[in-house]
């Protein structure tokens, strides 16, 4: 059951609740430019960068999180919650925006993102000067909108309490990611085997992306300590299964769905799940031919499909299901103690389906 | 009446309180340093590096303005808001640490910074990729500074509705010194004429430095709204005057004593006051010079001195030193009109003096 942008569900008061969300952030944003406009200086086109990246993609999939989880324990209006989700939009974005300074991308989401615009804005300055000067705009981008996450739920109606419970939130889930990049980014720098690539996930990607907004709207909603607990066991294995998959997406991919390139995770010798397996599962024959193109910086599409050929035959894709298969089971497992009615976590089963069968 | 290192104040209150700052911004590092272990994968590194700059210096400005405006408003323990007062500093230090890559400075109160000790432990890695993932390695310990300063007020044992107001400083801090970061990078690339550099030092330096810590003490202590506006212009003001004061002394200053370089800003070609008026002021002869040496990467120290000579013959150097003066009697007019008796507004008379009037 792959799933389309902008498809997370079927269930058409989340579609009321995206279409406010939108509405959320918009406003948060059109407000902040005006201010960055009064402040000067060329401080409105950093944020117009910025409005061009939220509007151009995302599945919002974190705000989405937010309002299942909040849904499960509150009868009440989940539009209450809508700064709380919106929140989580902008940490992932300032993640993408620092995230997309390290891997050196100038495009997201089919688009320039603040590198790439900036490195427009200022093409009249020499190279390399002007790449420096393009990343310091993305840079203060990243730190704005990671500083705007919680400013967002502060300046929210939420009452007090409830500010605090989901700020301390955001900052939880900022410690992991962070040191989830930095693993992510030294496991290029070392040896293979010293890179756990399942770690990687679970910091680079579970923690924020799943356990963070799953748990913030459950708080919200006054669920028991024991179910956040299991939404966060949940959130762990899902965050897991989904960047498997994504890496899997990353080799295995239609580059004309995911938008992304299928050879530059072999090109930059990415340490996924999946390579882990090959090197794991490879013959003497095959590992000399993955020494070879893995991390190659001039390989070319025939060298790829060699190495994506060894992924398959050396059984590496398809261990890499079965740990797909493995960390979803877990997910679904760490559902059933929840304190809900039964019918209540059919939106986060069908999750599981939708994040690791998606074809982008 | 210069000040020395760790001597913004005689007053031994603050001494006792510039102690437990110390010690709750090092317990606050002990317990991040403790999690980044548990969670593994060099993440205790980027910490530790972190840990030796905020042990290296720092005035501790920013929690002693936090600490004088509190006292001025309320009888009650200051040590009660030392979370907020190390807020400010751990801020700052992002701040810093963002700064650094920015400018590419690898040195930081002596010591080597997040890039710099970044680029000894990837030195086997091939410039300049060590160069860009010692970057990295700082744009993520500055995020996770950044996003410090938000948690520490909220682990605090203020009440809920204290946490939100000091937070929301926080982010109006980040918002403002975002777009003043931005401005005074873009003022390099642009014309001289084009950039504003009191408007630079407003953004940059006075509102997050100063402003910000201000009123969140005064807020925290339950000062009348228009107290809080006078200490605003108070901080704008004297904010100003610092930055002025900070770019006389990156040109005249001594370096043994302020531990910069006093040559960068004339090689950088940095758009400060001083330089501005130089333009405004210079000789037809002086400014073909000026034109030839500032901003020149290699410049040398006697290129520098006929600057120098120049910044000062031609008036610019005066001019700097009487608006340092117009800013400071602007700051201490704001002060007169506070709701305070007149005895508590010593420190922050004498802190004018302090911070204009100092060698490093």
């Amino acid at each position: 059951m792959p799933t389309r942008e902008d498809q997370l569900s079927t269930d058409t008061s989340f579609t009321e609740f995206k279409n406010s969300l939108e509405q959320v952030l918009q406003d948060y944003c059109v407000v902040q430019l005006k201010k960055a406009t009064v402040q000067g200086g060329g401080y409105d086109e950093l944020w117009n960068s910025i409005i061009r990246l939220i509007k151009a993609g995302g599945k919002r999939l974190r705000p989405y999180l937010v309002a299942q989880a909040y849904s499960m324990y509150d009868g009440e209006e989940k539009l209450n919650i809508l700064p709380v989700a919106a929140a989580h939009e902008l940490l992932h974005l300032s993640m993408l925006v620092h995230d997309d300074i390290i891997d050196r991308d100038d495009i997201r989401y089919g688009i320039l993102n603040v590198s790439g615009a900036y490195k427009q804005r200022y093409k009249h300055i020499e190279v390399p000067d002007s790449n420096h000067h393009a990343s310091s705009a993305a840079l203060l981008a990243g730190d704005v909108l990671l500083s705007s996450a919680y400013d967002i739920i502060l300046n929210s109606r939420l009452d007090a309490s409830s500010k605090v419970i989901a700020a301390q939130q955001i900052a939880r889930s900022v410690f992991a990611v962070v040191g989830g990049e930095l693993l992510d980014m030294e496991s290029v720098l070392y040896e293979l085997e010293s890179a756990d690539p399942l770690m990687i996930a679970e910091y680079k990607t579970a923690v924020y992306s799943f356990v963070g907004p799953l748990q913030s709207g459950a708080l919200l909603a006054g669920a028991p300590e024991e179910d956040c607990v299991m939404l966060g066991n949940y959130g762990i294995n899902l965050g897991m299964a989904f960047q498997l998959a994504d890496d899997m997406l990353g080799v295995f991919g239609d580059a004309e769905i995911t938008g992304k390139s299928v050879v530059s995770d072999i090109k930059e010798g990415k340490r996924t799940y999946l390579m882990q397996q090959a090197y794991r599962l490879a013959t003497p024959e095959q590992l000399i031919v993955l020494d070879k193109y893995v991390g190659l910086q001039s390989i070319t599409s025939e060298q790829a499909e060699i190495v994506r050929n060894i992924l398959q035959e050396s059984g590496a894709l398809e261990a890499t299901r079965q740990k797909i298969k493995e960390l979803s089971g877990l997910a679904a497992d760490a559902l059933t103690g929840l304190r809900v009615t039964a019918g209540s976590i059919v939106p986060l089963q069908d999750l599981i389906l939708t994040v690791t069968e998606r074809d982008k």
